[in-house]
């Protein structure tokens, strides 16, 4: 009923890096940033300014060298959203998913420091709560970085369910960063604001391609949404109001825009009581 | 540095109830909301449209029937966020959190239903999950709106620090209550979207008076707020655009909006793995 206009601005327009935005959520955030005025520089295999493998570490680090560039040195957004999810082999899940992300993340926090009042959104995921049997120990595995004892438990689990299993831990590790790193003097302190946005099931390519996996689709077809299905600009809406200065309270907020699959499945788990 | 005017917008405006409307965040949201050409139906002792007293059965049945009149019957959305807090008696705090809510939502759902696609915020509390010691007990005595049974475990705790349990554990349990009802038939089902905001440290009316006591002035002027405190425009920024079409894809969800203190307090805790 209520509708607020896009595409209306005022005051200077920013610079924002997209990782992930041929496609999806990162194609459908992009549209949504340059028609408010906003200059993206994408980041992707292919049909973006910067063409990079988040794969490999020698990708990651042409990417950060390129966008440093490309945007002289200030940058005033970030949308940390390149990803693989589930049939892709487990391993290239964990090193795109948090390490593609994180060294994104790190070796762009000069540039998002030299701007004022810079924001960045990770994209999360819903499958950090709702995945069941992820265990914690490649959750360390990955915060660690320790690559040998990450392959021990991927192993250990064998296909072909490791891949959901890397998924879930991987969107888990890269949340779980950026709440440390959110509230630290190179984070807070540099006025940037870093928090991650948790979409469930969404119409994007990655989803489609479990949906159409012989093992993977009766699990991703069956997950329940209990508003049905989102789409990518479902999930653009919610990231292009967390980057404006409106959202800057929220630091190291992990939110979820998932069609309530959390909320049913997760119910009573949060926000949960501690003792001290 | 990227900014998005406010104030604009095309379509059909709505018609939102807002409870607690006369201070603090009901107060910002309303100016904002009327701003962007919607009308509010305010909700509070005084300088409101409804006058209510949240605290008693017959305050809460004749706000209801108040609101429904004054809308027609179709209710576009509802920001719940009377609330009380420390230094208010704990048993008013657990009355107007928990019961001031829950009988409003319950109650203006008809006329949410009635309406094509209204949202709904719950003010909640990152009291939720930072507030030690909240006994489990007290929230679930509170959901099972067992008086006796809360009236035992805060006499329990005894006075002065009664007061910040009951409003932890009185936040945590609306919080509960609306991730359970938001995915249901009577919801979701139909078309209603039920979120709930968790602000954190918020330079209000209900936060300056608990700094100004002298029980709790130390623990609320002490409390960690990695981006310093907010205002509340801070919030009222994210419930307006919670109540848009554009954020619709959200359901069940509580967005904390706080600061960092959350992140900085239970940053491990969530998300979290679970086990079939």
């Amino acid at each position: 009923m209520m509708m607020r206009k896009t595409g209306d601005h005022e005051g200077p327009m920013g610079t924002i890096a997209i990782s992930g935005s041929a496609s999806g959520i990162g194609a459908a955030t992009r549209a949504m940033l340059e028609a408010d005025g906003h200059t993206v520089i994408g980041i992707d295999l292919r049909d973006a300014e910067v063409i990079a493998d988040l794969c490999t570490d020698e990708g990651r680090r042409s990417a950060v060298a390129d966008v440093a560039q490309r945007c002289g040195g200030a940058l005033d957004g970030f949308v940390s959203g390149a990803g693989l999810g589930p049939p892709a082999p487990a391993a290239s899940i964990t090193e795109v998913n948090y390490f593609g992300s994180q060294n994104l993340l790190e070796g762009l926090r000069p540039a998002l420091a030299a701007a004022s009042g810079a924001s960045v959104v990770q994209i999360g995921s819903n499958s950090t709560t709702i995945t069941p049997n992820v265990p914690d120990a490649l959750v360390e595995a990955i915060l660690d970085e320790d690559r040998r004892a990450i392959t021990a438990v991927l192993d250990d689990i064998g296909e072909p369910f490791d891949s959901a299993i890397a998924y879930g831990a991987s969107k888990i590790a890269i949340t779980r960063w950026c709440r440390r790193q959110a509230v630290t003097d190179e984070w807070v302190g540099q006025d940037i604001r870093l928090n991650v946005i948790a979409p469930g099931a969404v119409q994007t390519p990655l989803l489609e391609r479990g949906d159409d996996d012989p093992v993977y689709g009766p699990l991703t077809t069956q997950l329940p949404v209990p508003t049905g299905r989102g789409t990518p600009d479902d999930i653009a809406t919610w990231i292009t109001f967390m980057l404006t200065p409106a959202a800057r309270f929220a630091c190291g907020s992990v939110v979820f825009v998932d069609g309530g699959s959390d909320a049913l499945i997760r119910t009573d788990d949060w926000p949960s009581t501690f003792s001290t």
